[in-house]
């Protein structure tokens, strides 16, 4: 899939300039740092983070201008905390491999991977600090609630009773602060008045909280294919999701579903536990949530000019919701 | 050991404060996080990097006031940054207990642990995002250096042919850069004149390296007694440090000593090869580069006015090389 932001008009030349900022801002005098830490840099990457820290740094301009090098490095802070996560998430996960190559940790072991990862953490805060101490304090409170939301997904991991409220604590921190900030920094790093730069944290925050959900529900209705990698792993995993915890709720199918939801899941059961998901009201009200979210994305740019920028970023809201009904249909 | 400013006056009180502030920048919305990442802290701790950032501060200072609120923050994001390397330290060595307690990872499994290490490194960020963007971007790269330090550490374990270099860069980047930013931020905040906190800022990094060094001559001569965990570690781990460096050039013993150091060494091939780099001209080389590193720690502050912060920080670096030579009397 394409950045979301597809219609930016430089979207092409500005990501073409972060690749080349993420690279620089990852070298290190020690040249196997440098190997280690644009290992997943070079594997590429959608950029949505970057491209969302692009829009809304241009929202109020008419022109559609290419990024300044200030907004690009916004960015790139962001994108560097979300990459230095995923070091640690696949040693956490012993994950073999990430965007089709070989994982860091696979590459060069745990030891490696976790460094790196730090590594990536203390660049992507450099950047920040540069950009001012608002943007430096916003970043570094971005890597916290990224921490608080995983934890507490570990913390809840194969518990049924989890609650919503928790899911939501959870994705807000692990997925929709980081697009709540590539939003802000964009618009921080531009000055754009305070009530804009506020609608477009939210929008951020809103359409990261929908994008997570809409991922949700495709672990559960899409097929391996249609994901690029296995589905109903969350399962696997015991992360129940927004459509499981509402199946739950569903009493045709609950008594079915609860029992299969353990440590001991097979893959009989995982399919299983996905057709009953499928077939029951819960799959539909997280799709509602999900398509509140992204009215709630929508509705916080109603106030803007109408510019390219803020034209890319409805159209990527708008995506959100065709990307989850697809599978449905 | 007490801390190495023992003799200033208001550290008593200054480092209760900081362990307040310690405890209070960790809280998480997350109870679960507020455990995790407060763990190392309870645990207790010289608070080195603290006491530097406060007598740095105060150097100028003919009273020796308190240490203001700024100036035990930047302390304590030092001190944050050295915590959560340990978190990620401990998970790497596999390590079972730190400061006489569980270690995280074996509290609560690597995932945790590794989160949580992530969480401090964000949140020793934010106080120092707060203090300016001088601070926020030293103490980025404060981590950047740390992870560099570490990795090249790794990347030459077992590796007799490591260089002296490569040994300085190593233990610049893992101990030696945190303490010179100790300083370096306490100067920073109470905005003393650039000359000052460029000297202070070269004590802390001379000051650091001498301590590496003190600590892996300990490492070869002092008895597990003296040193309160299993001496001759860093044999075992391939981590060949400047004693043993310089042992392998005296020709006596390096005939013995090469074939020694291999993944393979047994406890009693340790024991000799602890004799051995004790009866080599190794040891004294060594010995004599840490008291050079002391000498210029000492060297930087003959222009301070003779202040009590001034007088503490001449004592540390007097302490160290004491702190060297009983052992080998």
């Amino acid at each position: 899939m394409a950045n979301p932001l597809a219609i930016l008009p430089e979207l092409e030349s500005d990501l073409k300039r972060t690749e080349q900022e993420l690279l620089q801002t990852v070298s290190s005098g020690v040249s196997f740092m440098t190997e280690v830490a644009s290992h997943l840099i070079k594997a590429g990457g959608k950029r949505v983070r970057p491209g969302f820290a692009m829009a809304s740094s241009s929202v109020l301009d008419p022109d559609g201008k290419p990024a300044t090098m200030d907004v690009i490095r916004g960015g790139c802070a962001v994108e560097l905390v979300h990459i230095g996560s995923l070091y640690h998430d696949d040693v956490m996960d012993d994950a073999t491999t990430r965007r089709s190559v070989k994982s860091v940790n696979a590459e060069w072991g745990n030891l490696r991977a976790i460094l790196a990862g730090d590594y990536l953490l203390g660049r992507a805060s450099e950047l920040a600090a540069a950009l001012g101490t608002e943007v430096a304090g916003l970043l570094a409170n971005t890597i916290t609630q990224l921490c608080e939301g995983q934890i507490l997904e570990l913390e809840t991991a194969y518990n049924p009773d989890r609650t919503v409220d928790i899911y939501e604590r959870s994705i807000s921190g692990k997925t929709a602060s980081l697009l709540a900030s590539a939003c802000r920094i964009g618009a921080l790093v531009n000055e754009l008045p305070r009530p804009v730069t506020d609608s477009l944290t939210e929008f951020g925050l809103s359409y990261g909280m929908a994008f997570q959900i809409v991922d949700d529900i495709l672990d559960i209705v899409a097929t391996d294919e249609q994901l690029g990698k296995p589905a109903g792993n969350d399962l696997l995993e015991g992360i129940y999701t927004l459509p499981v915890l509402h199946a739950l709720g569903d009493d045709r199918i609950a008594d079915e579903l609860r029992p299969l939801l353990t440590r001991d899941i097979t893959s009989a059961q995982r399919d299983r536990a996905r057709e009953l998901i499928r077939a029951s009201s819960g799959l539909l009200t997280a799709l509602d949530v999900a398509r509140g979210w992204a009215d709630k994305a929508a509705g916080t740019l109603t106030d803007l000019p109408d510019t390219p920028a803020a034209r890319a970023l409805r159209a990527a809201s708008d995506d959100l919701i065709v990307r989850a009904s697809i599978p449905l249909g």
